[in-house]
């Protein structure tokens, strides 16, 4: 690392620390639960100065933890999508590919599941049935087990059919170095496919927009599209996230403050399917805060992007991927979008949430 | 092994496989998450047979996985207790000393927590602090660390304040084998303490119960008993569980169905509180069937049960333990109480749920 780049990552740590926010709201409200800009003040002033070890410091969607000479990945998240079931998946698919997901951005091979079922009392077991064996076959597309578990029943009224919690254990791979401090001016960001597509079609399923078109989520395994990104760009590859809750919007504002660089978005470059932007138009929304459940971001060297642009066009999944931006100098810290109308506009985090309950 | 054990191994292993329970129930209620007779039905004729693999076929509260040369446990719970905070603990404590324990008693070392946590819109930041504080100083207390978690919001009406899954990660020690299939005739069976402190705390809390006695919660990390256990039984340690939901009673049927053998308990052994009988009592149940969050079941050659059970004596929360019963080669697959009073009653699998959203 030169000594000018070293002191730009210092000083953004620097000024991380300084401007930890301070969680002063006085009752949780759905914000909390989006993503955004309320999700990191909850989980920055609150929950990490309590948990405060270096495995959870680095706030990545996986933590990664020795094991005696190895070094392992461990991830967890709860869903409760809601309706269960939508165009394209349902909670239990959502469930595995979601945590798998977590681990292979974090460039760990997915081993192990566990999964915790939070039933509401008086779900048909025909619904539960349907979830249980949408998570074994998404076990089986991953190549994970489902190892161990647990069940438990509330009552009526105290959940919304099913919540899934699944945490997944991983083998990391000691030759990647991913993370927002290995990025650098010029590197390339590579985008797997259409955004938005999770997101708008839970909408759609919930009736909330009146539109005919059908959008399917897009839950799918991100390990075959890693893998081939880790054969392609090699030590280029610098970070990668799944951006879900919160979107790609959220993603590269974290990798912006994190590293002390900008990020420059080329609108006409960024994939987005017509029923999506008319979706997000109606809602008033911007497409890039809305959650994807089978998308890649990753940050690759300048030198081997076009090699792993097309590896990944060649693999399932990755048909549409594009080049979207690439990390730049200035404006430090920020998200900056070139439009098609040759302006550009700041991408800023996420506030409120547009899109409750999404994942 | 000798061969008329062996046999009789593989003759309940190959009963439980002819009786493995059909899930016919049309919808999920309470029962199915009490740990009694209808929560096996669900895992066993339901779950188990979908997530089919090795590590989750033996059900014990932890998996146990190979990760290079190592073997490590996996253990997941999620808490849904009611109220929150109750006399001698809270959700939070429970989270972690409850998934601590399952990886403790499984003969693994505690390493690493994941923390899943389903807040209701609305709940006051107060109670969450309090929650994460409570979390925060268990895993110090257990010598774990929170390594990861998530954090997802939901309406008001869709979960009753917060629930919160944990999931853990230890070193399993490869010198136990510790197992239904290890028990032999003449085996001790030791009780670390109390037991129904829990339950009986949790629907005292609720009002449920005229009593004017406090109870506490026995919740406590296990992990210094299971120490001086292995310490002093060494080889001679079969079996470990943690008598959660479904209580002692459900613990030591399933011991008696997987081992062939049955289970003998001398009623004027068991410690239990007078006022945990007299909650009981009130409720018709047996305190058998209540949960403990802080009791160890440990099954130990008779030859090193006096010096374990002294060991366990001199250690914090232990200083109650008691040796309840024993294995004998009748009544098979049975658990027979001889009472005070010179009789036998059998003491079956749990039906129903007295006692709802306990841990």
């Amino acid at each position: 690392m030169s000594e000018g780049r070293e002191q730009r990552v210092l000083d953004a740590l620097e000024q991380n620390r300084r401007r930890t926010p301070k969680f002063t709201a006085p009752r949780i409200d759905m914000s909390h639960g989006a993503g955004g800009k309320a999700t990191s003040k909850l989980i920055e002033g609150l929950l990490l100065p309590a948990f405060d070890n270096p495995a959870l410091a680095p706030l990545s969607d996986a933590a990664l933890l020795s094991f005696g000479d190895a070094q392992f990945a461990m991830s967890t998240d709860s869903y409760v999508v809601r309706p269960l079931v939508f165009p394209g998946g349902s909670i239990g698919e959502l469930a595995v590919n979601g945590t798998v997901n977590d681990l292979a951005v974090s460039g760990a091979t997915p081993i192990s599941l566990s999964a915790a079922l939070i039933v509401e009392e008086g779900l048909e077991t025909g619904a539960l049935v349907h979830e249980i064996e949408a998570m074994s076959t998404a076990a089986r597309n991953a190549g994970v087990s489902i190892a161990t578990g647990d069940t438990k029943v509330v009552e009526r009224g105290k959940a919304d059919g099913l919540y899934i919690t699944t945490t997944g254990i991983g083998v990391a791979d000691p030759e990647l170095n991913l993370s927002s401090a290995s990025v650098r001016p010029g590197d390339k960001i590579l985008c797997s496919g259409t955004l938005g597509d999770h997101g708008a079609a839970i909408l759609i399923a919930r009736g909330d927009l009146e539109l005919e078109a059908e959008v399917l989520s897009d839950t799918r395994v991100l390990t075959p599209l890693v893998r081939v990104l880790k054969e392609t760009a090699g030590s280029g590859l610098r970070f990668m996230r799944d951006p879900t809750r919160g979107g790609v919007g959220t993603v590269l504002n974290e990798l912006a403050r994190d590293s002390g660089y900008g990020v420059a978005l080329w609108e006409g470059n960024i994939p987005i399917r017509d029923v999506v932007h008319g979706a997000c138009e109606i809602l008033g929304i911007d497409p890039l805060y809305v959650a994807n459940e089978g998308k890649l971001l990753a940050v690759v060297a300048p030198e081997g992007a076009d090699v792993a642009l097309e590896a990944v066009r060649s693999t399932d999944g990755g048909e549409e991927a594009s080049i979207i931006g690439e990390i730049r100098e200035e404006p430090a810290g920020m998200v900056l979008m070139h439009t098609r109308f040759g302006g550009t506009r700041m991408i800023d985090m996420l506030v409120g949430d547009p899109l409750p309950r999404i994942c």
